[in-house]
């Protein structure tokens, strides 16, 4: 079973891959297959919606990777952990803060995301 | 129905009413009848065992009080905060973020507590 920090870097790396084939590989391994992802501007139910939703949003930031910018932080089967969005060494165009349960075999299985500074 | 910010200022009052009936009338006000509490340290179920839970936490910083530190952040069902512990004008004993899941009727039915600094 993976911990929950490799779970984490996959989900950050499912979010920068942007290799249909090499992100859904990247999404199956990150989320349960009955996982949802919120928050206040995107929603996905599945590894499919999931995939798809994630798809739409590199295409309005391209380029812009995503970081791990605080945690991952678990409890039981709950983390959460910080994210932001910049070209290297730049200012963060987005930053964000998820937290998700954490399904039996050690997947995401319920997302939510707040945005900061909004 | 209460606004989110009603319902998390009845929060953190409920964490700082040591009068049981008073407390109690928080909590019921606070949560719904099948919520849930879970952080690092404690969990509580159902009004009573919340009640009960948060009966227990103030034995051991008594006349600390909780305020709100940031938020709430809402958005659809979903909400996060942060609060921190202190005398008046001191610094922090403890400090976290709680998310929760808002119920049909804006009361809590899922908390779950992170303690930042651990």
């Amino acid at each position: 079973m993976p911990d929950i920090t490799e779970i984490v870097d996959s989900y950050i790396a499912a979010w920068n891959e942007t290799d249909p084939q090499r992100r859904r590989t990247l999404v199956e391994r990150t989320f349960s297959a009955d996982a949802s992802y919120l928050d206040p501007l995107m929603s996905g139910q599945g590894v499919e919606g999931i995939d798809a939703m994630i798809a739409t949003a590199q295409q309005q930031f391209p380029g812009y990777p995503f970081s791990l910018a605080a945690g991952p932080d678990a409890h039981h089967d709950r983390v959460r952990f910080s994210w932001s969005l910049a070209l290297d060494g730049g200012e963060p165009v987005a930053r964000g803060l998820d937290f998700a349960l954490i399904a039996e075999d050690g997947r995401l299985r319920a997302v939510t995301g707040f945005l900061e500074g909004q």
